[in-house]
């Protein structure tokens, strides 16, 4: 009954993703290094014996390394983002062009697939229904971590067993982080395959000078727009609800800012800036009471507001009492089981309360009985708090209830609070990617193509001036190990891929800041609509305000630096 | 910073709406008139002296009425449905293309403006932001009933001190009602001011013998249908979660039937169905348990279910139980102080369990803590029951907990259940109108127009033929009292406009029901996408599954009436 040719699921198939001119008629690479400007911290370095120091590889047409046909094997690794079977396509198209008897694997259920060789050919038949669609669903993804010598030495056989040229992990910061050890494993063990990155995540935070944007967050951030400005358009005819919208991004505030930018709310939380403020949860609060009591004395009784998804680990206090609580959760192992074996919900809360310290107490009781028994309840394998699932929009709105309930009593807020609580993240993670994504994907996995045969590893496929038309995209690879800081997690210090938070002097922040004053009482609302795949270039192909407001930033930045200031 | 010309916002402001044939050049219609096939019940035709028995009018090319210039005034009233800004752009070209100084009036925040002449005028500078828009916003919307006298006489007041020809009122079953009464009533007082119906519901069910649809319908399905198939291509990606989404359409389940027939997920429920087979919350829970224990068996640990908004209004004994809860609520005036004096939620829930009969306790009992909560809490100003705000995603997830705890123990369920809860509902209200819902709406605003200049009064406007080109469309004008019943409300009786419920016997129930079983399983998720605007006819300008098949039911209906069945 949907089997129109005319769906949108068979014309995105039929879409023919344009390719930067680099890419576009020839697979004849040759590589150019040039050395990394800053060296690696001895401490990374250590970790990196045979890949740190690596140079940055761009490409100029010339003759390939070799002609001979490779044989690749790709996998989808961590939460799911649009243009993953993109990257796939564009690596297929790239090995078919270098040689007809190029073979492109997928290793299924992300890396345990590797581990385990659980793996799939395909071919042209297969991947045809699965050009420019959303979804990792051709191989499925998974979050296994490989970290146990086991784990190596199982991934070596299995890349040996199948004689591959190239491994393509396509993931976010932890992914990546486990492409560059693997990289560096193999060089070890004399394996030949090469590893290569491809930076996926829709939360926008697996970016810094080299890679302007990962891929996913384009769309993501179109999608959530489209719905927050079809909640804002309803809220302005209605005018009678206060809508709280929470955004996926939990490390990084990046979703929220985009989204903000995109359709001009009452309000926006930025996590970077309440950590940088060490606001109190209730300064939180006070903030949004404050616009909700300036709404309804200017008569405006609706509002929307965005929440991202992090917000309570960017909160100080909140930060603490889901370190304690985990602490208490995971360190001593018989009080997880004893709270389980509690009946009643009072008597959960009160054995946990007795044991957090009188700060972490003080900050818990704020917390709706609700929110409280999520908390304790809500554990990943680890016995850890899933604090992606707190729902911080039905918190904010509980606590607001509180507080604006005193502001009635002492007569400063006047208004009837009519709170609708929505949460926009799973929607925008599988969902047709936009041109921008299909495009940047396919260009992407041409370029994991293009490193495995100049036999690169260790390297992360990269796509700069993203802003100029597709033909002018420049394709480059950066080693992964230059990307690299040292954490302490669970007591050990481990290399892991830095995560680009919001940056609170760049160019998207500072332009959000000179604006929601405005936003805040004057119903300024965009309504972006939704995704178009037909129509305009101008609107089809349109990247995020993010990207062009960076990539301007980044322009004024390198023409001052040209420019001799007067001071000098 | 989003002024750009090729914004969606400004290229949907300059789309030029396409006309049906009969409106395409000319103002000039002549109506003809045919008799009603069904004579009106004596109990209905009692409450409209006036305009019951008045005839069906359609329209053919010739001269006007009048050529005089017409005053207008147009009101919203009730929820958002994309499209309304339709119907006045359609209304405002028809008075201009009617007389160059015909004039349209707006009345503002719905019925309520009507009755104290809250007006603007509407001009073309005004209008031409809000061309092919979402939202109600250009006058906003209201829920006021229009029944005491005073109402009446202040409605008689405003169109008589506005010299209004005519008055349109976009809305749903209970504003149509009003549209019939008011009608009614000018003509008992001699006002001349014709009252105009136009049929606005995302619920779909405003629709009959003559209504093919409502508007907002289109638009909202497919919105709700885009998440929906996101959902599930991500839930088919990661193989994790089991998503429960309830849809809004409260009194009817067309809009749950629309997108499962759209989108194909592993089970959807029909409030219907669950009414007709008198199922019990635990049948509901039971089928519900089967699927996902068979899916599980499968190695399917993933699935998606659709859940209409008025779920408990079907189910006999919630219905029982909402009923009695309201009774209780609303009757003895001393029960709703009390309860909201008591401080602990345990103790509210204490005192009403104790006041219920033995049947409904057992049915509250079974629901969570939240829930029983929100169902005490949350009441409309008349003290009722919210049933719109029952979670009643959360009720299934909290119900499927338990019973899948009991299979686990038994052995017959083997899975790890993760629910994830999602509610579409406001999203799909105020967004952009599909071309389809542009057009049906523009057409419909100027049949309204060609309505009150053939002095009609007391109709709704309506086109048939909806399935045709467009070009092809059929304008007519239905009487509102031939659609309506007799329904006792508050102990009174009282004429309604009757809704259509899903019909379990009609087309697109029956493709449901043909083909549910094999997506309960198999997962044959179909991906429909954004709304497009551009691109192929086929993919910008396709119907709901549920018009395409009612349409292709009446023409097979129609071919065996004429065709003489072998028994005859």
């Amino acid at each position: 009954m949907n089997s129109s040719d005319f769906s949108l699921n068979k014309l995105r198939m039929d879409y023919r993703v344009p390719l930067p001119r680099i890419l576009e008629h020839t697979d004849s690479l040759t590589p150019l290094t040039s050395e990394f400007p800053q060296s690696l911290p001895e401490n990374v370095a250590k970790f990196f014996p045979h890949t740190a120091g690596k140079p940055l590889l761009t490409f100029k047409p010339g003759p390939p390394i070799s002609r001979r046909p490779l044989r690749i094997a790709a996998l989808f690794s961590g939460g799911q983002a649009p243009g993953g079977h993109n990257v796939i396509s564009g690596l297929f198209d790239y090995l078919k062009k270098h040689h007809s008897n190029g073979q492109l694997i997928g290793f299924l259920g992300g890396p345990s697939g590797l581990i385990n060789n659980h793996a799939i050919e395909i071919t042209e038949t297969l991947i045809s229904t699965y050009r420019n669609q959303g979804g990792f669903d051709l191989l499925g993804s998974g979050r296994t971590k490989i970290e146990s010598p086991e784990q190596f030495a199982a991934a070596v056989k299995t890349v040996n067993d199948l004689g591959l040229d190239g491994l393509i992990i396509i993931g976010g910061d932890d992914s990546n982080t486990n492409a560059a050890l693997l990289a560096e494993y193999f060089i070890a063990c004399e394996v030949q395959t090469s590893v290569i990155g491809v930076p996926k995540t829709i939360d926008g935070d697996l970016k810094n000078n080299n890679i302007e944007c990962s891929f996913g967050f384009d769309t993501a951030s179109k999608l959530y727009s489209d719905l927050i400005a079809n909640i804002q358009r309803d809220a302005i005819s209605a005018k009678k609800y206060c809508h709280f919208i929470k955004l996926m991004g939990r490390t990084a505030s990046h979703l929220t800012l985009e989204c903000a930018l995109r359709t001009q709310p009452n309000g926006a939380l930025i996590g970077e800036e309440i950590a940088k403020e060490k606001k109190s949860l209730q300064d939180v609060v006070h903030d949004l009471a404050e616009t909700i009591c300036r709404r309804a004395a200017a008569g405006k009784e609706y509002g929307v507001y965005l929440i991202p998804e992090g917000l309570l680990e960017f909160i100080p206090e909140c930060k603490d009492l889901i370190k304690e609580l985990n602490t208490l959760l995971t360190t001593d192992k018989t009080i997880a089981p004893s709270l389980d074996q509690l009946d009643l919900p009072e008597k959960k809360l009160a054995f946990i309360q007795e044991r957090l310290s009188s700060h972490s107490k003080t900050c818990f009781q704020l917390f709706p009985h609700e929110i409280k028994l999520q908390l304790l309840q809500d554990r990943d394998p680890h016995g850890n708090i899933q604090v992606s699932h707190i729902e911080s929009e039905r918190l904010m709105i509980s606590l607001l209830n509180i507080e604006l309930t005193k502001r009635r009593a002492n007569g400063s807020y006047k208004g009837t609070f009519k709170p609708l609580p929505h949460f926009y993240g799973y929607e925008g993670r599988s969902c047709y990617p936009s041109n921008f994504d299909a495009q940047y994907c396919y260009a992407l996995g041409q370029v994991a193509g293009v490193l495995v045969q100049a036999e690169a590893t260790g390297y992360l496929a990269c796509i700069k001036k993203l802003t100029s038309p597709l033909s002018d995209w420049e394709i480059s690879g950066i080693p992964l190990s230059s990307m690299m800081v040292i954490e302490e997690r669970g007591g050990k210090t481990k290399p892991v891929l830095s995560k680009a938070l919001v940056d609170l002097v760049g160019a998207p922040f500072m332009a959000f800041q000179k604006n929601r004053d405005g936003w805040a009482v004057d119903d300024r609302y965009v309504y972006p609509g939704p995704i178009q795949y037909f129509g305009p270039q101008e609107l089809t192909n349109a990247m995020t305000i993010t990207l062009q407001l960076e990539s301007e930033a980044r322009k004024t930045s390198a023409s001052q630096q040209l420019t001799p200031s007067p001071r000098d």
